[in-house]
């Protein structure tokens, strides 16, 4: 090959990001690659804006066609953002024969089954490492490293804005909307930030892990999902005291055939690896039957990290252009999806209530919770300043979600229970 | 290919572990490459011996030729390991055309560039995933996902007995000697540890972790090496006082052409990644010019976590074999090694002195310090129990080693210092 050519689809942070890593590393990709690299064309919304990044104004276009149809490229980039219109770019972009490497979750999560069959059915390679935790190699990670291995469960915290905001809410003991000001101020966090606080950024990693690491299409509706909208200082300081760390976590759990993926918010155990990762790190915790547990730790976004993801894979794409052997690293999903009913999901729960604080009003909540087979870890039973009411906090064991959906509804009916003022899922030690 | 067959060299735990994972994956393994893996021949030195897998008695052999000159074995896997005899039986396994995976650090520590050289002339694979930090994907990690970044520092904790002992000696306050023969008695240290505690294991490490990281063939040599032997519990006492954690540390680090690799003692700032690693547990911490920080965590020794490195090594070298690629992935050293010198070698340290308790000591001691330009971050004094002596604690700022040395030689030289009981470097914040 003389050279390789690039049409980049979007010119924004990431995009900038490529170009200059493109510039800055030509050496070491050429000794990698064995010729030069070279971005012809990038598709762009307005000519005329400033860009953060010097690029020839001959080779912007605002028309994709010109990217999509030029026989002279090998590879497109997608890094536009974007759901409809980019897969319908992707889909023309792989069916011309072009390799694709994108860094969008939002369509990995929602079309990643379908481009990955048409990647596949043109011989041609999808790499989407970017997708998932920026500049963490953890699709890699599971695809390479564990490839003898059943991974068994994966816990990640793969959203930076939530991750940076519950540390700095339990540093400092401020409220959420206060430390989401400052998220947004500093940058950590959009002007519309429900995508994020709301968990559907975490589902949408998570559907695409759970979809690689459980060789099973699991879709973005298959995954429950909680926001961090509701946690307050009062709940931190609790798990504080009873030694877990608030974190939003998404988890894919498979016991036997079947599989739970869900993103809420949840009390770590201190001990556990991921509850020392803190500000807007992201970390994906990965069990496995053989290996035990391993942990992969890196930024979650930003323009250099997933820029730098974005080039990594384009490196594969190009070994793989260099031995003739792309489009045959597409793992196709082995197993029938099957997930777990709620009589089968088991997990602690942390419980924060307000009760009258009445003779027997203690032991009609204990009750309702052995009626169901439910037993304590942890029971702490405080007066409240408001008169005549108290706070009891508990942490169960192990129950089923069914289980513990019925003791809700159970105690809400109590008389005696004057309001459910938060629930956590728990996890436990490191040992899983 | 009707099926691959491999020579099994070594049936130890690790080589039991293979033999039991290619068993139990054999299903996987299949949708993997396509064809069924067999064991076809193992070499091991008692045939009578009682294994802890079952393997039919007609498989083994003590005669390496059986497997080395056998025309139908594919791949030949090394876990018996030794230095010497091995490599011989590694070369001729690949000048006979054979892939190669092994688990043996000792031996790619000495002879990596050697048998990658001669895996190269064959046109065939040698990998050696397990060979670092057992089921940790480091290696992979280094090549695939930071291949178009410059990795600055890699720190590791890549020695399990070692940092199972300070984490014991921290948590339970206990000494050295203590701790050392519970982690014997645990069978998380070898009866004679040695190779463990006086960092060589970690060195050899480091220096396979830094010939591909920096793409420079750094020998064992290169690495400047101190164990953990002479930690005691009033050095762990006052890290925690000054927010430290023990560790014994692999560090290597880039600055524009020049490498310090090295393995030691090391206070590390408890905000660090790498702080939070517990027990037995490895890690391995990289940081990217593009990525910034990353880490790699996971069971850094074990059975089956290493056999699990092995048998991913395998489908590595399978998947070639499919594809007909072997023997193309190396990644041969790009860069004259240069190494830096004391004068270079820029860290904080933390020092702990006996002083006698007169007046003028410390305005003698500290002038030694701006003597060379180094100041404090901080500085306890402490009376000691024993009469008129003090104790002096104290963290510098950056110093280069050189200075730091010819500063303790000035100490040992100053009347009123009866003792120097222990020096460590420090490595500070979490952002480099």
């Amino acid at each position: 090959m003389e050279s390789i050519s690039i049409g980049l689809l979007g010119l924004g942070t990431v995009g900038s990001g490529v170009v200059q890593i493109i510039e800055k590393h030509q050496d070491k990709l050429m000794h990698q690659v064995g010729c030069p690299v070279v971005v012809k064309k990038v598709l762009v919304k307005n000519l005329d804006k400033e860009r953060a990044v010097k690029v020839d104004r001959n080779m912007l276009t605002a028309n994709p066609d010109d990217i999509l149809n030029d026989n002279d490229i090998d590879v497109v980039i997608e890094v536009m953002g974007g759901i409809e219109d980019t897969r319908d770019h992707l889909k023309k972009a792989l069916n011309n024969g072009k390799h694709v490497v994108t860094a969008n979750k939002d369509l990995m999560a929602v079309y990643g089954p379908e481009l990955l069959s048409a990647a596949s059915q043109n011989g041609c390679d999808l790499f989407y490492e970017a997708s998932v935790a920026g500049g963490i190699p953890i699709l890699r990670g599971l695809v390479d490293g564990l490839a003898s291995d059943r991974i068994t469960k994966m816990m990640g915290i793969v959203n930076g804005t939530t991750n940076f905001i519950l540390t700095k809410m339990s540093k400092q003991g401020s409220a959420y909307e206060e430390v989401l000001k400052e998220a947004q101020d500093l940058g950590y966090a959009e002007s519309d930030p429900t995508a994020d606080v709301e968990g559907l950024d975490a589902a949408r990693k998570m559907a695409i892990l759970s979809t690689l690491g459980f060789s099973m299409n699991i879709d973005l509706d298959d995954v429950k999902v909680k926001g961090i909208t509701e946690i307050t200082e009062e709940d931190l300081q609790y798990g504080k005291q009873l030694g877990y760390t608030m974190k939003l976590i998404g988890i894919a759990h498979r016991e036997g055939e079947k599989v739970e993926v869900s993103v809420q918010p949840t009390l770590l155990a201190e001990s556990h690896p991921l509850a020392s990762v803190q500000d807007e790190y992201n970390a994906v915790y990965v069990y496995g039957e053989a290996v035990g547990e391993t942990m992969f730790y890196g930024p979650g976004a930003g323009s250099l990290p997933t820029a730098t993801a974005v080039v990594s894979d384009l490196v594969g794409v190009m070994k793989n252009m260099r031995l003739g052997v792309n489009g045959k690293s597409a793992v196709t999903p082995q197993y029938e999806k099957k997930l777990k009913d709620a009589d089968e999901i088991y997990a602690k729960y942390f419980l924060r209530l307000h009760v009258k604080d009445e003779v027997g009003t203690f032991a009609n909540i204990t009750s309702i919770f052995s009626d169901h087979h439910v037993s304590f870890e942890k029971i702490l039973q405080l007066p409240l300043k408001e008169k005549g009411l108290a706070e009891i906090v508990l942490v169960t064991h192990q129950a089923s979600l069914q289980d513990y959906e019925d003791i809700l509804v159970n105690l809400r009916d109590l008389p005696a229970v004057q309001n459910i003022k938060s629930s956590y899922r728990v996890e436990g030690s490191a040992r899983v």
